[in-house]
């Protein structure tokens, strides 16, 4: 929070008022599913409603809580009413909806100005502290223990969907607290889509299969892809893999504080291009995670963002040949002076099951 | 979609679009996580990106797709700018960021007027048609089921993860494509918590615990909380438990076609009162449930939405004492002539085990 009081001056705003879930969970604690935290130079206030009464006296730190009767907007409203003078007020454009935003305006009156808030929080939050690293190599570590737990149940005749529960069985009986996205796994042709659900359809002989599992431990997000094969591999597909992976090691030989996003997406992209697959590679090569399982920096083509030390990001390059299906391989690493640390710690070796 | 351009004349539009995802899901069957759905009088396109190529290929009825290289806003505003003269486009306010607004924006140049739509995509949702009841039953017997599979496996020592993780598992399991939120078992003074995630915490003897969960099956939700105690329940928790029974036939109750949503609020709380105990229900009496896990109607106090045959919605009255713990009772119902009738199979009774 104080951190975020040390911009008010750049972003020239009085105060900032949070509405995206995990920055409040990120700047007071609360994890409930209904807030609005204002965050002012000498304190700050958390607007939630009766059903987190309990919750949030136990949760919330580093702010004062305040449970409105009739919605938050309007309690808020009613406080800076109060207030003398005008105020300038921070606010994230991209968390609050035109509606939302027009509740705002009734609410708080004419005295209130509001400006974008530059994603201040989103920025403090894409570089870890070593609590957050902790946690996370946790997640990381959990998420791979529950992979392996799963590798010897891949079969022919097992379904999809009964992979994807066991995973998600897994995260919570290691004692995570959940899956950090529905988990994907996904076989034989529609291995190829890139966010396929899981469906009931059985595993075949000689197909792909794309596993990307996350979960979440002491509220931190890990992210994870294995690509398998069930028999014994084609040429052509071990040869794809391998093209993946070195695709993957270029990119985490790309990572360093200083440089840019944009250029680690590329030295995935180029590896593949040199074996003419870059066509095939149809997503970004990867994201930051953390409370949330996508938050900044984004790894894709073109970004400008500068990576720093102790940013958390993921790097998951991908092929997907219509038909033959698709291969992914994804880390969570941490950027450090000495280059990209992985966090996960499942093997990376083709599985021919 | 038809239902949709029907609208267009009392909302003064010449097209609606549409950005939520569960709405462009209800309109042409894609279920990607990224999407604009322009929907004119005469045709529709969806805007997706090229991680959803051969998913949308498969999945998309009624409307073109196109493949957005350079993101979808700016797909779409190059084909609002070909259009020769002034269109209004609908848009739902309260489903858009003020970012995304001010991208439109420019995007779409100045011929192009944007109109609130009223919610009309989550108008026409709230009502379901005979096949989406079919399989909102499915749903709703299934995580009966799911709820029944591990009702033996409720004993002290169990941690509420591990329970939280069976019910999960049994979802998928039992064919559903995953838990239709973060399901919540939350024992002794946790279940005062209404919205309590499940911990590590072992169930002691002696607890009140509430099961909160739902499926998702064939894409449409279901959502069920049973109370249980664990040992034997003392004389003051039956009657709590009671109290909430009759609070939830009493809104089963007053639900018929014409009757507004408020009225039903105001029947479980009326119930509650003459024991004394509507101070202790601290959320809404329900809500509607379909593709999403939440949707119109709200259940709530003063609602003057007017229920109509075929909504879907839950009934689920609660009590909480801090110290004690919570009591929560609630069914998926379907709005008939003849009243309410239960989708959800899982037995009411006071469960001491």
């Amino acid at each position: 929070m104080d951190r975020l009081r040390h911009s008010f001056s750049a972003l020239q705003v009085d105060a900032v008022l949070v509405s995206h879930l995990p920055n409040i969970q990120y700047l007071c604690g609360f994890t409930g599913s209904a807030g609005l935290l204002l965050v002012e130079s000498s304190r700050s206030i958390l607007f939630t409603d009766s059903r987190y009464t309990f919750q949030a006296a136990e949760e919330v730190f580093g702010a004062r809580v305040h449970i409105a009767k009739r919605g938050l907007i309007r309690a808020l409203g009613e406080l800076l009413r109060s207030r003398s003078g005008r105020q300038r007020i921070g606010l994230a454009f991209g968390n609050v909806t035109v509606a939302q935003k027009q509740a705002l305006d009734g609410a708080a009156g004419k005295r209130v100005r509001w400006a974008g808030d530059g994603n201040a929080v989103e920025k403090l939050r894409a570089v870890k502290d070593a609590d957050e690293i902790d946690r996370m190599r946790a997640a990381a570590k959990l998420i791979s223990e529950v992979f392996e737990d799963v590798v010897p149940e891949i079969r022919p005749g097992v379904t999809e969907l009964d992979l994807a529960a066991k995973i998600e069985y897994g995260i919570k009986h290691r004692g995570g607290s959940g899956p950090s996205f529905e988990t994907i796994v996904a076989s034989g042709p529609r291995s190829a889509w890139a966010h396929a659900r899981p469906t009931s359809k059985a595993l075949g002989k000689r197909e792909l299969v794309v596993f990307d599992q996350g979960a979440i431990l002491r509220g931190y997000c890990s992210d994870m892809t294995r690509t398998v094969y069930v028999g014994r591999a084609p040429r052509k597909v071990c040869y794809l893999y391998e093209a993946v992976l070195q695709a993957q090691q270029a990119a985490k030989r790309a990572i360093r504080p200083g440089v840019k996003a944009g250029d680690v997406d590329k030295a995935a992209r180029q590896s593949l291009e040199r074996l003419g697959l870059a066509k095939y590679f149809t997503h970004s090569t990867g994201h930051g995670v953390g409370i949330e399982i996508h938050e900044a920096p984004r790894i894709g083509k073109g970004e400008e963002t500068v990576l720093q030390e102790n940013m958390v990001v993921t790097v998951e390059p991908g092929v997907y040949l219509e038909g033959l299906g698709g291969i992914r391989i994804e880390d969570d690493v941490v950027v450090t002076p000495q280059g990209a640390v992985d966090l996960t710690t499942a093997p990376r070796d083709f599985l021919e099951l």
